[in-house]
C-alpha cells in the first residue's frame, strides 16, 4: 500500500523539524482566515470547525453551540462579508450548526451588536431607500407572500395569521394567540359597529374577517398579493361576510374613499423609509382632516439600523424596520396625529416564532417535497434568526395606536382594553 | 351746562350727514384692528367687545365667551402679537373675558391652531433652541418653582404633586389620584426593594419618598430649587426616610453615581432640544451601558412646534414641550435605549388643571394677599390656558418606559401594571 502523500509530509516534517514545509502553509491561511473572523465577533460563546479540523472557540465560556464550515472558499466568504454570506452557506448546507440554532444565532447577533460603533447619526440603509415603487413593491411582496397558500396553511395557525401573535399567558396556544392579538386590536381601536375600517396590507384576510364578525364593522382590505386576495375573497364568501369586508388587490397607494379607522398590521416593513410621507399622506386623506384614528403593527428597532443584508436580499427584498422615530417623524407628525399608545410586543414575537418554527420542522420533509433543501434550509435560518432577533433585541415589534390631538373620545384609561372584554351586544 | 364736545361733534354729523365727520375716524381704526384680529382667527365662537362699545362675534354660532378690551393700546397690542400680549394684558385686567375662561382659551386655541399653515417640516423654535446652559437653567427653575412653598402648599394636594395625576376613574379625588400615578409609575418600573433608583426633578421629594416606602428602593433625587429641595429633605426626616432618599440641590447634568432605574416626571419640559443628548448620556452613565431602565413623563405635542409665548416669557421660561420623534431621536435612540410603552394622559392633565383651579379659585384672596391681583389674574390664565390646551389636544402628556433593547426582564404583558396590585412584603 503505498504512502498517502499527507503522511509522508508528517513523516518529512518529523525528521526536520526546524524547516518549515510546504503542506503547512494553506493551513496557516485557514486559521489566520478564521482568526479574523473570531476578531470580528469578539468574545462570543461560540465555536467554529473547519472542514479540516481546525477549530477556534471565541470566549472561554463554554459555546452555546458549534458551526461547521465545509470548504475554504465558504471561511474565505465568510471573513469577506459575513451577514451576506452565512445565509447562502448555510442554506446551501455549506456551514451547519450543531447544536441549537436560535442560541447559536442569538450569541451571534450580540457578538455582531457589541462589534458595531455606537451609532450617534441617522445612518439610513441605502437598501431602506431604494424607491419602493408600485412595480418593485409588487414583486417584493410577491416574492414572498404569493410563495403559495399550500405552503403557509402547512405550518401557520388555521386563520392563516403571518404577524405577531400576542400571548396572554405564555402558556396560550398559537391559535388564542393569534386571536388575542386581534382582539386587543379592536378594543385598542374601540371599534363600534356601523363604523368604516380600511386595513392596509390584508395578508390572508383574517383580521378584516374578524373585525366585521366579531365587531359589526365594514373593511375595505387591500394587500397587493394575488394569492393573498383570492384566498381571502373565498373566506369572505364562504363565512357569509362578502357584503361586510371587500379584499382588494391594490397597493396602500392606491386607498380610495373614506373611513373611520385605519388599520396595518405588518405592512409599514415593506413600505420604506422615503414612502413614510406618502403612507402619512393616504391615512390622513382616507380619514380626513381632523378625523379618525388608526393603529400601526410593524416590526421596528431600537434605533435606525438597516436590516441583516441577508433578510433584505433573499427573504424580504426592500423591507426596512424603523426605529420610532423616524415612523413618528415620517407617518405620523406631518398629518397632525397625536399618538395615544404605544406598546413594544418583542418578546410575544420570539414565542410566535418559536411556534412557527415548531411547526415548520414538523413538516420540513413535505416543505422539501413542494421545494427542495436549500428552501428549507434558507427557511429554517429565518425563522430561527427572526427568533434570535426578537428575543435578543436587535428586533422590536410596536403597536402605535394613534388619534387626532384633540379627540376627546378616548379610552379613559387602558382597563378599557386590558380589562375583560364586554361581547358588543348583536354582533356574532 | 356747556355741551359737551362729542355730543356737539354728533349734531354737526347730523346735520351734514354727506361730510365725513373727524370724530368718526379713530372708531374706523378700532373696527379695522377688530376685523384685523378676527380674519386671523377666522370662525371661532368668540366674541370681542371694545371699551367704546364697538364688538364683534366671530362665528354665526353663539360665543362661548366675551373678551372685553379696555383701550386702544391693548386692542392695537392684540392685533399685532396676539399670544403674547393677550396674557400680559389679562394679567393686568386691560382684557377680561366674561363667560367660561377654559371654554374661551379652547376656542381661541383651537382657532389659533386651525389658522396655522399645516408645518411639514421640522421648525425648531427659537426660544427652544436657546442654551439651558446650567445657571440659566437654575434661573428658569427657581423663578417659577422658588415662588415659595407656602404659595403652593394653597392648593396643591397634601403630598404637594406639580405633575399630572393619574385618575382611576374620572371622579376620583386629586390625592387618589396623585397617588395612582406615583404607583402606575412605580408598577411601570418593575420597582423591587433594594433597587437604586435616581430621579431628576424631583419637586417636593414626594415620588422619592412614595418609591422608598412603599417599594423599598433607595432613592437620589436631583433638583435645582432650593426651596423645594428644602421641604423634600424636611418630609425625608420627618417620615424617618433620611437613610433610604437622598436629595440633592444640583442639575441633572451633575447626576453621578450608578442606578438601576432612572425617572423623571415633569422636568423634560425645561431641559430643552439641544440638550437632549447630553440628557440621554446622563441616563446612560448612570444605568451603565446596557444595563437599567427608565420612564420620562412630560408635557409634548403631536409635532414639533414652540411653546405659546406668553408661557415661555412670563410662566416657564426656557420651556418646550418636544413631540415624541424628538424625545426619541434626541434622548433615547443615540444611546441605545428601547422604548417598551407610552401613555398619553393628555385627559387626564386637564382633569388634574381642572382641580388646581378650583382649588387656586378658593384660595385666591389669600393668593393676593402674599402677591397681588396681576398674579393672582396672571396665573389664573395659566391655569385655565393650561387646561384648554390639554382639552382640546394643542398639549399632551407623554409617560415614556424605556429599557435596554435586550432585557427580557420585562412585563410580559401591561395586566402586571394594569391589574390589582400586589403590595411587596416587607415593605410599609
Amino acid at each position: 500500500m503505498p504512502d498517502n502523500p499527507a503522511a509522508s509530509a508528517s513523516k518529512l516534517a518529523a525528521r526536520e523539524p526546524s524547516l518549515p514545509t510546504t503542506p503547512a502553509r494553506p493551513w496557516s491561511l485557514d486559521a489566520w482566515l478564521l482568526a479574523r473572523i473570531g476578531a470580528a465577533l469578539g468574545a462570543a460563546p461560540l465555536r467554529f470547525v473547519l472542514w479540516n479540523g481546525i477549530e477556534r472557540t471565541l470566549d472561554s465560556a463554554s459555546p452555546v453551540a458549534s458551526a461547521l464550515i465545509a470548504d475554504r472558499r465558504t471561511l474565505l466568504a465568510l471573513a469577506l462579508d459575513p451577514e451576506r454570506e452565512f445565509g447562502d452557506a448555510y442554506s446551501e448546507g455549506r456551514v451547519e450548526v450543531t447544536g441549537d440554532l436560535v442560541a447559536f444565532l442569538e450569541a451571534l447577533y450580540r457578538a455582531l451588536e457589541a462589534s458595531r460603533a455606537r451609532g450617534t447619526g441617522r445612518k439610513r440603509a441605502w437598501l431602506a431607500r431604494r424607491a419602493n415603487d408600485l412595480q418593485r413593491a409588487r414583486a417584493n411582496v410577491q416574492r414572498h407572500y404569493d410563495i403559495g397558500n399550500d405552503f403557509y396553511r402547512l405550518w401557520l395557525d388555521e386563520r392563516m395569521v403571518y404577524t405577531c401573535a400576542y400571548f396572554p399567558s405564555p402558556e396560550a396556544s398559537l391559535e388564542e394567540a393569534q386571536l388575542a392579538k386581534m382582539d386587543l386590536i379592536c378594543r385598542k381601536l374601540r371599534l363600534r359597529p356601523g363604523e368604516r375600517v380600511v386595513e392596509a396590507g390584508c395578508g390572508w384576510g383574517a383580521l378584516a374577517l374578524y373585525m366585521a364578525r366579531r365587531y359589526g364593522v365594514s373593511v375595505r382590505a387591500f394587500n397587493v398579493s394575488h394569492e393573498q386576495i383570492a384566498y381571502a375573497r373565498q373566506r369572505a364568501r364562504e363565512e357569509g361576510l362578502g357584503e361586510r369586508v371587500e379584499f382588494l388587490e391594490r397597493d396602500y397607494r392606491d386607498i380610495d374613499g373614506q373611513a373611520d379607522v385605519f388599520v396595518s398590521v405588518g405592512m409599514l416593513e415593506h413600505v420604506g423609509l422615503d414612502n413614510y410621507g406618502s403612507l402619512g399622506a393616504v391615512v390622513h386623506r382616507c380619514l380626513g382632516a381632523g378625523r379618525g384614528r388608526g393603529l400601526l403593527h410593524f416590526i421596528g428597532r431600537h434605533r435606525p439600523r438597516q436590516l441583516n443584508a441577508w433578510i433584505t436580499e433573499r427573504i424580504f427584498p426592500g423591507a426596512y424596520a424603523p426605529a420610532l422615530s423616524e415612523v413618528f417623524e415620517g407617518v405620523l407628525e406631518p398629518w397632525g396625529f397625536s399618538v395615544l399608545d404605544v406598546e413594544n410586543l418583542r418578546l410575544h414575537y420570539a414565542r410566535t416564532l418559536e411556534h412557527w418554527r415548531a411547526r415548520f420542522e414538523a413538516v420540513a420533509v413535505r416543505v422539501a417535497a413542494l421545494f427542495d433543501e436549500r428552501f428549507v434550509r434558507a427557511w429554517r435560518l429565518y425563522l430561527a434568526g427572526s427568533q434570535a432577533a426578537f428575543s435578543m433585541g436587535s428586533l422590536q415589534l410596536f403597536q402605535v395606536l394613534f388619534g387626532r390631538p384633540g379627540d376627546n373620545n378616548v379610552p379613559w384609561t387602558r382597563q378599557e382594553y386590558t380589562g375583560p372584554r364586554e361581547v358588543p351586544r348583536g354582533i356574532l
